[in-house]
């Protein structure tokens, strides 16, 4: 992972000129009048841990796996929003934790947690580092210092179940570890989330986490039927059964609890059989509206493909809607992106629609499935426009942070917000959520896609490319202020998917209410008396 | 409802001599030796709530909403277990309110809250009465009294949003009033479960309730996506949007709460299609673990009927896998029934499969589901039996409680309970509830079915029938507390649908854990510092 960017440095990527120009012409974009800092010119604050306490530290982890290094300080600090990378860009690594602490099970973690209460270190759980919401960004105020608690030696898959498709994994897992550990049973947890490739599943669990295959494979709170947690108080083993009526359901409380309430050391996934082929299609609508209404119809009535997506008017014709190009597209109307994963039709198949496929124990097959969803978009006034190649599709759906590296170089900011909200509330949510943009950075592109649809309402997912100012982190945190204010005023979710993190810390707390907050307020003061899990995180400050 | 029983009296049912004579000859079942008391001598206490405070009640719900009488108390006592039934056979209403406090409004149920924090009188919110596990038996020690608050007049479809499919209702909405409101805009909630004819939508929420068509409509806890609540520290309002990531999902908090932190005054349903079809038809297997088999397939591999419930052999043998017959049914095996709803074939179905269905914007047409549910369940060795007239299962599904009666007037305890666990972990489940309640209640008959599905679990609902001893309360907490602890064991879930009320408040505290309880307790003393809220209920006693 760059430090001050997104990713593997081999996968980074140039603007064409073609667009550099536009940017110019279009946004007014330049260069920035500095060079990005180097590694070692980043301002780091001094370790403010004494060293007793970092000897503490590794007599409970062992001194190999505490970390002070210039590089795992920088690596660890903050997470990968525009702001986070503009700032370690200009050589801000004012946020630094002291060290890097990396336990090896369960007890070690419970034990850490014990001494930074006595010794009131505060603690910031670190997965992927891929925070977008300011996750990552602790609180140093009355603490001795700030430790980042790395999970990465927690990565195994612990246990496959097959007759109940449940597989316990630890929590520092990167997701295409999962997948590949899985692929050797013929499963998948099927969550493609674009920080796929270097989240974990613990980040995916404490963060509320969506991804890109959500319409088939359901979010990641759907598939986690057990936690196991450390909090200063003790532990937490959740989830004797799918669902049950036994109180509230407390995995839920911990889920999206952001690291504030405890670490989680263990999860219970739900998985399903890896599918044999995946197919994904274009498909143009002439207006937002109307591709809006065909992907409500496919989610209320279903069946559902496993991927769905529909971009606006403006990231259409940007070329966004397709994520592998970054080629003005000046495509027309708002394209849809539909995939399935499956298994092929049988000659049984043929013959006997989709019933034949079931008998053998594959579900609907793929194209049946296919067949049922075209004809709910083409009632609604869709046009299939071809397939994606496979490879096309993998490949750019993971591309746009490294395109996001570039711009930030070229001179321009780009940043992805989102909310949800129900179906009939959307119009206005996507009206005050550009509004709020442009108003507060003028001239600017603002693009925006449905990713996650329900029953009830949707996500939206927007884009906003503009030229950086002599001080672009002020100036993305107005705009940031303006939209929130916008979407808690429209009624919408402060985020779908991206989580609380610092960024939504106020937004937040006007979406839940004083009382919601002081429900936040209770459970945390209970489990972490001490307050040095992630402090200043999720929770508004209240003194 | 009747105040010793259960439903309307019409309805109730006669044991023929034949059943009459077989729980003699194989149980010992005699006739209670003494009647049953009239409403007239069940013994009441003395209302404890003196005249001021009464007068403060009414000053803020108006005179006529304060009731007194001795029906009144009596119809708000404890609620629909079979020792509660006992306990009011035996004309013991020590547990009766003192008076029953009936708001008209999400205001007066905040007004009612502040006043009785002020004056420490204990609140027992009061939906349909129809707990099955102590969640209406408030405790009285350190109050100064306690109403009943009952919500019966907060009974308005307050809005319908046919984009979002979302309905808003208030929190006294009986079941089938819902239905009846819904149908009125071509809608459904399509949540029946057995307590259908009298439960509200508020209890369905407080007390996390599963229907017995979750396979097709799925848990209350999925419908819901909005909640007010009034606690006695102020409202709450939640769910901007169907799912988010904004934080711990704090719906997901106050659904099973069991009105311990607040009285659910609003509700955001989502509503489905009201479908143009039902059927019903029933499926034998050899045994249970191949019946089992044959639902754990249907859950993973999918597509879902609406209905789902397989018997084990005694319920089969004893013919309650048929709810609609109380004779012996002598049938081997073990008899699975099998619903769908949905909308017909068209022509164009025939020719094109489901898809030309889905065309119509009706979903998978009813017959195209049931073959593909057929052939997985005749893969795994289910044999159809026939279908079931609907109104024989209409007539059929909500009978049990009326049988009930019938048995205790004969001198049998007849008592059900459930758990849930992970499809692994059943067989386990299954052998140690049976064995814990033989081991206590010696000579009995213990039956189960299966009424739940999820891919990684279901759930286990046991019916009980054995001879009455001279105490038969005691005789059944005796065997519960057996049965308790053996679920805990085991590993199941304490409740997949009944709740906790006071009944399984032990055996929840031992699933959750003390960090557990310490989050509820951490939430109770925030939200309710004066412990007004159905003291007793849920959260185990620390005093």
């Amino acid at each position: 992972m760059r430090w001050a960017g997104w990713g593997d440095p081999a996968k980074s990527r140039e603007l064409p000129d073609q667009v550099l120009k536009l940017l110019h012409d279009l946004l007014g974009v330049r260069p920035p009048p500095a060079p990005a800092a180097t590694l070692e010119s980043v301002e780091l604050p001094p370790i403010a841990l004494p060293e007793p306490l970092l000897r503490a530290l590794a007599g409970v982890v062992g001194e190999e796996h505490v970390l002070t290094s210039r590089a795992d300080r920088v690596l660890h600090t903050r997470g990968k929003s525009t702001p986070d990378l503009l700032r370690m860009r200009a050589g801000d690594g004012s946020d630094a934790p002291d060290a890097v602490v990396l336990p090896g099970s369960h007890e070690e973690v419970a034990a850490l947690l014990r001494l930074c209460t006595t010794e009131r270190i505060a603690v910031v759980p670190f997965g992927g580092g891929t925070s977008v919401v300011g996750g990552l960004q602790a609180s140093r105020a009355g603490f001795a210092g700030v430790i980042a608690l790395d999970l990465g030696r927690l990565d195994r898959l612990r246990s496959v179940d097959t007759e109940s498709m449940v597989a316990e994994f630890e929590p520092g897992v990167r997701a295409p570890d999962a997948e590949r550990l899985l692929a050797a049973h013929g499963l998948t947890l099927g969550h493609v989330p674009q920080s796929f490739e270097y989240a974990t599943l613990g980040g995916f669990a404490a963060a509320r986490s969506s991804g890109q295959a959500s319409a088939g494979y359901g979010r990641f709170d759907d598939m986690v039927v057990g936690l196991t947690v450390a909090t200063p108080s003790g532990d937490l083993e959740l989830g004797r059964a799918p669902k049950s009526a036994a109180g509230p359901d407390l995995r839920q409380l911990l889920l999206g609890s952001e690291g504030v309430f405890g670490v989680i050391t263990s999860l219970r996934l739900r998985v399903r059989r890896a599918p044999a082929e995946r197919l994904y299609e274009r498909w143009r609508f002439a207006s937002f509206a109307e591709g809006s209404a065909a992907l409500r119809a496919i989610a209320q009535e279903g069946p559902l493909p496993v991927v769905l997506r529909l971009s606006d008017e403006n990231e259409t014709m940007v070329g966004l809607a397709k994520p592998e190009s970054i080629e003005p597209g000046g495509e027309a109307g708002c394209l849809a992106i539909v995939g399935y994963e499956g298994w092929p039709a049988t000659g049984r198949d043929v013959a006997d629609g989709w019933a034949g496929a079931v008998e053998a124990g594959r579900g609907i097959p793929l194209p049946a499935r296919r067949e049922a969803v075209a004809r709910v978009l083409a009632r609604m006034g869709g046009e299939p426009v071809g397939e994606v190649p496979g490879e096309e599709w993998e490949r750019g759906r993971f591309s746009a942070p490294y395109l996001r590296d570039a711009l930030l170089a070229a001179g321009a900011t780009v940043e992805t917000l989102e909310t949800a909200g129900f179906w009939a509330d959307l119009p206005r949510l996507y009206d005050a959520v550009r509004l709020a943009l442009l108003g507060e950075l003028g001239s600017s592109l603002v693009m925006c896609h449905i990713s996650h649809v329900y029953e009830t309402g949707a996500s939206l997912y927007f884009t906003v490319v503009t030229a950086q100012d002599d001080d672009p982190v002020a100036q993305w945190e107005r705009a940031k202020a303006a939209v929130s204010a916008a979407i808690v005023e429209a009624g919408g979710t402060i985020t779908h998917h991206h989580g609380v993190g610092r960024d939504h810390r106020d937004a937040y707390a006007a979406e839940i209410g004083p009382v919601g907050v002081a429900i936040l307020e209770a459970v945390k003061s209970r489990l972490d008396p001490a307050g040095i899990l992630n402090p200043g995180v999720l929770i508004p400050w209240t003194g």
